[in-house]
């Protein structure tokens, strides 16, 4: 019979989506550049050259058995390697290409992870403000999400909440650093913190907790500086990453989940994700792509643009008024809206052609993201579109 | 907690390719090319060249953002399309793009397809001999697979144990021709009387009983014949597609799911199918695979060499004495072995080193299966081998 569970699903529509819909009719009317769409997290620099002449290399040059033949089910031995190596060289870490399983962006990495350290009923803690698609993410395996409440001073980790939350039931934690939609990078201190507790509470609950962390924006950080790499800080951590947004390529969803060897099982969880493959019908990431993202890992795309629109955009919101967090990272920033109803205030932005998304689809009240990845002299032309509306509205 | 489920499937190891890896290790003492390994089923010919042109085309041409950009969640608009136009043009059906999903392969599709149309607990129905990975496909998503004894007359059907099992538990029947491993090509009569007992079974439980037609091999028919298309003879059809081996490109991951509009639903499970994807973490193929594949799906890699192959191997096989069922595509065969026990005729032919798949795998005992998806000057030196094996052993 058709699945009833999937069928609820199709009622809802995101509101992400609908704004995003609303832009494009909006586009039709007036001129898509004259919309200032600041809806959708879209890479929008290119991906680096060196990445197509790889592809176009491996092409011209390989046998075909070879480039387009069956990938292993854990991944190419050589591409696990190459990541491994980089990943080491970067984060001071102790990786070999066995403990790397390539998937299909973060969200096949995120898949598996879920899958391996979590059953039906059991708990995965997240924090507020948090990325939407994790609620399907995890209630399709039976897990349930539960979000802790945000620290709004800094969109760090409000930490009585979370040890409050930390119950028993509690097996994994998820976290998303550098964050969407707030754009904060976990500090040294944050993680430091927050391995304490999970050793803590594992000794005290007598069972695991697995620390997955998702960084898919994790080589994109302002002022020259790095985001902590949290698995450094944990040794049960499994690391999430996709190469969408580094080498901006999000259509060719690649990337790997990377699990610390420090945990003493990394073996077995490699081959238990190769396992849970067979039941979720993946298996492994293009060939061609995978050949690819090895000799490139270390490239990025030129991602200063998002730190050159970040830094516009704050100064002129915050001139305006606007309480910000200047983001440490991402592409996103997320200001206090100037009344407490975050969908009403966005409502009101449509007016001006600004297409922002309020805060709540986010896990908190009040709030509204913008994705700055698209291009400066957009952005730049926006800031008079936010001067008219807070001189009208406020 | 780790995950009993996926650790409890480590310890199963598949005789494939615990085959695979003696005549790996075999090839090494040797010489690979001194190995007959009929065990694998993996392409042996080239990709097209268009393929790999059109892919070099696609980076040079188009914008990073087009061809390196996220795909809608359904796939690609213009890609489904000309996949409808394709099927439609080839199989006298009504697809629009909008009934087609694209998929990573055809697990990928047979991942969704299953999800789509049972729930836990249903019984999903296939027949032997059938591809072993089915089971954990199926098992993983709490459905039950249950396997109707083999016809081994002809490898058709065998339908009177099939209406004995088609029992109101009964919500999907799962097919795969042309078959792995019998080479099997179900008949128009075969399709035609299963759909007339599925039609009629539906009434009598007052159910939808929907067809999986899992088919990759769908383009290596022989003797210029085309395989019927199982949707064409039942509305509630779900074909699963994986352009591996008509294109000869396993490794880049890329088929879909065609849901035939006659069932009336194929705009809500196409959509559903989609919300399946945010829990298993597939998020389309590759974008720039999608796109290239879209502009070659009317054409094929050289298969020739499968049925070349064949001929040579069925002709000596028969005039050795084995009773061969002779296949109508794919690049399978299925013996009967000369003694009831398989796995021990497998184990002799190890001696001459054939490397030979033993029945049991796929459901029927006293079978086993070449794969001569090997070059033909190998199989040709291998039936000196066969040769002496018959005579020293039997």
């Amino acid at each position: 019979m058709i699945s009833e569970t999937y069928k609820a699903m199709l009622g809802g529509k995101s509101v992400i989506r609908e704004l995003s819909e609303f832009a494009t009719a909006r586009g039709k009317e007036i001129g898509y550049d004259n919309v200032f769409d600041y809806s959708l997290g879209n890479p929008s620099v290119p991906v680096p050259q060196a990445f197509n002449d790889k592809v176009i290399e491996l092409l011209n040059t390989m046998s075909s058995m070879e480039v387009h033949g069956y990938s292993p089910s854990l991944g190419i031995p050589s591409v696990k390697e190459k990541i491994a190596a980089s990943l080491n060289r970067r984060f001071g870490m102790n990786y070999a290409g066995k403990d790397i399983f390539m998937a299909s962006g973060a969200a096949g990495a995120l898949a598996h992870a879920f899958r391996l350290v979590t059953g039906p009923g059991d708990e995965i803690l997240t924090f507020a403000p948090f990325f939407p698609e994790y609620h399907p993410y995890v209630d399709l395996t039976g897990a349930r999400l539960k979000v802790v409440p945000a620290n709004t001073a800094d969109f760090q980790i409000n930490f009585d909440a979370f040890v409050d939350m930390l119950t028993p039931s509690v097996h994994a934690v998820l976290i998303n650093t550098p964050n969407n939609p707030s754009g904060a990078v976990y500090s040294e201190q944050t993680l430091t913190r927050l391995a304490a507790i999970l050793t803590e509470k594992e000794e005290q609950f007598g069972h695991e907790i697995w620390l997955i962390s998702d960084e898919p924006y994790r080589e994109i950080v302002f002022d020259g500086k790095t985001a902590p790499y949290a698995s450094r800080f944990y040794p049960r951590t499994l690391s999430c990453y996709s190469f969408s947004k580094s080498l901006s390529l999000p259509g060719e969803r690649i990337g790997y989940l990377a699990v610390n060897p420090a945990c003493g099982v990394s073996d077995m969880l490699v081959n238990m994700a190769g396992q849970i493959s067979r039941g979720i019908g993946h298996n492994c990431p293009s060939s061609v792509i995978q050949l690819a993202v090895a000799d490139t890992c270390d490239l990025t795309a030129d991602l200063s643009v998002y730190e050159t629109n970040m830094n516009i955009l704050c100064d002129e919101l915050t001139s305006l008024g606007f309480d910000i967090v200047r983001p440490g990272g991402t592409f996103y920033m997320f200001p206090k809206a100037p009344e407490a109803d975050a969908v009403a205030f966005c409502r009101k932005a449509l007016k001006y052609d600004l297409v922002l998304v309020p805060s709540d689809t986010f896990g908190v009240g009040g709030y509204f993201r913008i994705a700055y990845c698209i291009n400066t002299q957009k952005v730049q032309r926006s800031l008079e579109a936010f001067r008219r509306m807070m001189h009208a509205e406020y």
